[in-house]
């Protein structure tokens, strides 16, 4: 395969697997670097597609690029089932609970803008919320109703990704990056990638391939659980659903197969990935303030990932330098954000005009330059 | 190997290796069938040798049981650490405490008992004890320090049992069976294991062996989780810690290189074998209570066993048949038993007369015949 068109994807989570597939499908080389691609972060995470009860005033680019991205899923899940295997894409919509009061104080915030947005979100009473998943706790005392916000069984969508890209003809080399350069990606053992542009989909791990991302780029911590229901225990609910319980936000994400997620700390630790007792304990307490019949439930898996956080909450997509592009920092919006920011790389090497809301993540922002 | 002396040891846990150990050591060629030796509830265990904090008021044959066994250990240790490895024998003994009044009030019973019997058990204060293990919370109001409860490394045990097992020359049958009579063993795929004596040390399992065990052995599931030190955390205690929090019991079972074996629920679910999340919040929670740094160490392993349970707590430890000898129904004393009922076995062999408190332990008495 010549380099003089061959695109280098370093990282094979969620993001450089999207990227790699969209850049192979729009007719260029590509050559994916990755120790252990379809594991990572991606890997562990929930699987929501939930930009709206993600959302929180002053954050209104995040939104936005979420909101473009999941326009978009439906679409990008299609065209993976037939590429490469279903992601179990789940349109049953998301539920965001409050136990105390406070936490009852958080929901009117996001009710109220996301109402000055014209935002679908409805208001439910601790009762109404039961007569949608009877499995809710009594200690929940209102909610908010997010039909659109969806969810996808991540484990799933890395494995299409993979069998896509592979049969895209997408080239995977098992390897670590050491450095990135515009041209070359520089491996652990000092050979090198020769390349025409190179795509850094790193996450956490971005800061290390190049200086200008150091400063950028930080790990956070997420420690994540997978529960499963046993023969006599409730079902799983049939939507997603975030609380928030006593202040701490936890997840609950359902999978067809009894599966539930449950997730995840926030902890700004560095390149910590130990699950550590009292995070399990926090997890698995506030998960049966909202849903009590998991106590019976299977605890099948507990791991910590580490997502990539950027200062702004917004990824850093865009160029770093002529021939080196970037796409990392999606913190905990990497599976929504996938479709968009994996368009938004093939538009960066065609020299095409980005959406707006993609052109927010430009990390020409944080660089002292103008996008 | 000819099977007109051999013995077949059905299942390889700790008393069955011992027991197969115990054999071959005495000249007999010795088959052990288990689809996967040194594993099973043995290797999930705590690794306790506390027959003293473990008794109780009518309880009196197990403690004598156990401390006959015990005083085997030093020698069993040391014998063993010669022919397949050392097994991490600990001989800083057990702080057994106690949380709330009535936590307190069961404390009481326990020294009252042992007092009566002449048994070292020092009586301690929440201050006592904390001069003792400096990681002890606040919340722990008294105690109990058993000097002679020890503690082993359940797993380094069993793989040094396995390893003596195979230079003794005992011949390894990787395989399941199906049924036991008294000179043969039947495996699942219906071919025989011809010996001239059978051993049924197969644990919870020992009951689908013969029909004379299956109502006497039942499963008692426990949960356990293995914690581990992390960088900036408290070191582990240096002795064992039993409390009961709030009336349920919980062991922390230090290991010399910052493993903390936490456990254990008891639970009479049968044949199940899932870890549900209402357990490990309950360990987790009850053990904060002991040592609040558990908080921040890493949750490494979550499992769940199954002991042998009896109906008297006492083991089944004798012949239901001629040639056809048992050692099951070990409980939660199964390492602490591993010495005193491989010599049994042996005596058996060689219809030796038994000490009296292993008498005690005859099968017969449920038989309905006199031992």
């Amino acid at each position: 395969m010549g380099s003089e068109r061959a695109v280098a994807v370093v990282g094979g989570g969620v993001i450089g697997l999207s990227v790699a597939w969209a850049v192979a499908e729009a007719g260029y080389p590509v050559r994916l670097v990755d120790p252990a691609p379809a594991r990572g972060a991606s890997w562990l995470a929930g699987g929501m597609l939930a930009p709206v009860t993600e959302s929180w005033p002053g954050e209104e680019h995040v939104l936005e690029l979420g909101s473009s991205s999941l326009a978009r899923w439906p679409d990008f899940a299609a065209r993976l089932t037939a590429a490469g295997g279903d992601p179990g894409l789940r349109l049953e919509g998301t539920l965001a609970v409050a136990l105390d009061s406070a936490d009852v104080g958080t929901l009117d915030v996001l009710a109220e803008f996301l109402r000055g947005l014209g935002r679908e979100a409805v208001r439910c009473s601790g009762r109404e919320l039961r007569a949608l998943e009877p499995g809710i706790g009594p200690g929940v005392r209102s909610g908010l109703h997010v039909p659109g916000d969806l969810a996808v069984d991540n484990r799933a969508l890395l494995t299409a990704l993979h069998t896509a890209c592979r049969r895209s003809g997408v080239e995977f080399i098992t390897a670590t990056a050491r450095a990135v350069h515009p041209n070359a990606v520089v491996l652990a053992d000092e050979s090198t990638v020769d390349c025409a542009a190179v795509v850094v989909t790193a996450g956490a791990w971005s800061g290390h391939l190049h200086p200008a991302l150091a400063p950028l780029v930080r790990p956070v911590k997420g420690e994540i659980l997978r529960l499963h229901t046993r023969p006599g225990t409730l079902p799983v609910p049939t939507r997603t659903i975030r609380a928030h319980v006593e202040s701490r936000p936890v997840y609950l994400v359902p999978r067809l197969d009894g599966e539930l997620v449950l997730g995840a700390t926030q902890l700004e630790v560095g390149f910590d990935e130990s699950v550590t007792a009292g995070a399990v304990r926090d997890l698995l307490r506030d998960a049966e303030r909202v849903l009590p019949g998991i106590a019976e439930y299977a605890l099948v898996e507990t791991a910590a990932g580490l997502r990539s956080g950027s200062p702004d909450n917004l990824p850093l997509i865009g160029l770093l330098e002529p021939g080196l592009l970037v796409a990392t920092g999606h913190h905990r919006n990497g599976l929504l954000l996938a479709p968009v920011t994996a368009g938004a790389v093939v538009s960066l090497l065609r020299e095409e005009e980005l959406p707006a809301a993609v052109r927010a993540a430009d990390p020409a922002r944080f660089l002292g330059r103008d996008a």
